[in-house]
């Protein structure tokens, strides 16, 4: 699961220097208690703090606590929270956090229908910000 | 030598998150081929790229090429271009790489006297960008 995932987020990493916009991987949370996302990619005084899950199936849960930390490093790194979910087959699709709603118990589901529905393919990602600066 | 650069890194996370800073350590170069810097740090539109440098003696040489995949990496991502020097008992100083001067051969040498002369001192370093934006 963990090699699943890092090949996900290196994957998304070349998209972006690709793109010519300069991306970076994070060592990880693990190694100290403060909040990370997996990557952070800029271009433009536009930045993307993204957290990334590669998945077989059709629904990924997410913690409160989880995307409580995304929303806090964005926030004090002057980022846009993202989450980016890459389905097997279908490609990524991103989701901006904001737009996210909890469930009742405050926690987040992110399916399929919804990545199809409210997420952005990479190129609206990286497109839809630059458009909106004009 | 590897450990030592680790635990440095993660003294100036540390460092920047005590001072209300967001700050990210790179999974590393070496697992891609695309420039990325030890740590990034951002506040109020202000963003470090910077490469640390943990040593016991009195002066680290600089290649070339790890000096410009640094700016490489900082013009693109909007950040400033930092080397950050912990010199064994006598803390850490940061360096502007836009006013390091190369030597004949392109390469880079910097030593504990241009670091005490030309450095900044950690509260100077995110002071001095706060100051000017006042």
């Amino acid at each position: 699961m963990k090699q699943k995932g890092t090949r996900a987020e290196r994957e998304l990493l070349h998209l972006f220097w690709e793109n010519e916009w300069a991306a970076m991987r994070s060592a990880g949370s693990g190694s100290t208690s403060r909040p990370s996302p997996d990557l952070l990619a800029s271009k433009n005084n536009e930045t993307f703090a993204i957290e990334c899950k590669s998945i077989k199936s059709k629904s990924q849960h997410f913690n409160k606590k989880e995307i409580d930390e995304l929303k806090l490093f964005s926030e004090l790194f002057g980022a846009t929270a993202i989450i980016g979910m890459r389905f097997d087959g279908l490609g990524w699709h991103f989701l901006d956090v904001d737009n996210l709603m909890p469930n009742k118990n405050g926690n987040y589901t992110i399916s399929l229908k919804l990545a199809e529905k409210s997420g952005m393919k990479f190129q609206e990602l990286i497109g839809k910000y630059k458009q909106e600066k004009l």
